[in-house]
């Protein structure tokens, strides 16, 4: 009989740095897909690929349309789809559209997209999370640095890490307008983060982070180990990167406003089990179950 | 008998753009100096001018040293001079360095800075502000659009626009850690701002800003204009730029602080007057009377 414990421990009394336990790429090298052997290294390395024109211009400006209309209808919606800005009621997020909203379902199933998904994955995958997000230009507020699957692990039950997001970007990214910034070879680190989760944290978590975020020294250790970028670019252009790397944003006094269309993408194999440090699971149209 | 309207009427009920009224450049452009006729026409169109390197290593690495012991004195230090982050006790600036610390005075008073301050302003000058910025890494706050000249004017009394500043870099500046970023031929238009000024005002507004602050339009209008620059580079790099260009900084999560020492250069026949739309003047460690 074996025990199993658990590598990721997070949300107790002291920070922690430790090793990541699994693969970043899981998919065999020779299955033929989109993403070229080389993208997939730099992938495997650096735990994000920047893909710039992935989508066409009139692809592009069709998700701009959609989410234009999405953005006319929010104004008046109140699910808690529908997450506001924490110091204003500006529309911040607008979660599950891959499932309530059919012209994003069919985009986030683009075979384009699954094939990168089987690739990375090595597995058949399903849509974890999605959400469109609008931060607003000169009042948009900065998002601190964490590892999705840090709070996936905690909070939804995420087992393993074999799950990866994307970010298509739907207004250009530049150095101004507080785009993503990663840590290139952050996701080979599970950073354990101090506290419990209270109850029903993530209420309060979409709009301004508390919990699930790393100490001043891990984060000093990343910074000097693997640097920052910021990868920008056109609408259209999508950013891969894994669910343990470590990413966040500044803030947007620009007048550019900047959003994006996000979704998450796990292994049929990975499929959330009881949260590892959290009360309960989040309801579904943050975690899929 | 002529009746003088001031030009630069601010903090009314309205926002209003109006053009500027006063050269950029005063000096004779045959005058020799530190600047070139092409970086003198650059600065005049643009507002701003980037020196990489314009102190040596060696200079840059006193500074530091300098500005080191000024922070480790200011722990305990509590003087009007040192303006505390709103949301914690960290030290944000050091004021009037160029008057209380004979290391900086004597920086400040470098020849190379008086003959370029000569180049532009046509006169001999004075410092009318000086102070040390500290922009803490992880959890540096933006500091949101303004025009210097907008408050020195409604607050100070500062006539005319006959001033410039520099910021001499003391840590790299890179596009992640929350850089200065202008809106280059800003200077060319000035941004009435809506508000009346109240009592007192300067001990907030210097660590959190709520009046002097340009309306959203008049934002987009400017950068729709102007666009956006970033200058970004090494310590011991200077940025000088106009007294009325319109400039501010995005939050900084990267572990990278930013720090400069910032320096005011007003003309000798510039020298302030009442403010223009406040009680009354505020403190000398602010602006030299």
């Amino acid at each position: 009989m074996s025990i199993q414990t658990d590598p990721y421990t997070s949300r107790g009394n002291w920070p922690q740095i430790t090793e990541r336990q699994d693969p970043v790429v899981y998919g065999d090298s020779q299955e033929q897909g989109l993403l070229s052997l080389e993208k997939l290294r730099f992938y495997n390395d650096n735990g994000y690929l920047f893909l710039p024109d992935f989508f066409s211009p009139q692809e592009t400006q069709t998700m701009q349309e959609h989410q234009q209309r999405l953005w006319n209808e929010s104004q008046s919606a109140n699910g808690p789809e529908y997450v506001r800005e924490a110091q204003s009621d500006m529309i911040r997020s607008i979660f599950a559209v891959h499932h309530n909203d059919p012209f994003f379902a069919k985009l986030l199933h683009d075979p384009r997209l699954m094939s990168m998904a089987r690739q990375i994955l090595g597995s058949d995958s399903y849509i974890h999370q999605s959400r469109i997000n609008f931060k607003a230009g000169l009042h948009g507020k900065d998002f601190y640095w964490h590892s999705d699957f840090e709070t996936w692990h905690a909070e939804d039950g995420m087992a393993r890490m074999r799950a990866f997001s994307i970010s298509i970007a739907l207004t250009e990214n530049t150095a101004f307008n507080g785009p993503l910034m990663v840590m290139p070879g952050s996701h080979r680190y599970f950073i354990a983060c101090v506290g419990a989760t209270p109850k029903n944290h993530y209420q309060e978590s979409l709009r301004q982070q508390q919990y699930g975020t790393p100490d001043d020294d891990s984060l000093a250790f990343l910074a000097r180990q693997c640097g920052i970028e910021m990868p920008t670019g056109s609408p259209g252009s999508v950013l891969v990167f894994d669910c343990n790397i470590m990413h966040g944003s500044n803030s947007n006094i620009s007048p550019y406003p900047r959003s994006n269309v996000f979704a998450v993408y796990n292994s049929v194999e990975n499929r959330l089990v009881q949260p590892f440090a959290a009360h309960e699971p989040r309801p579904s149209y943050i975690a899929t179950r």
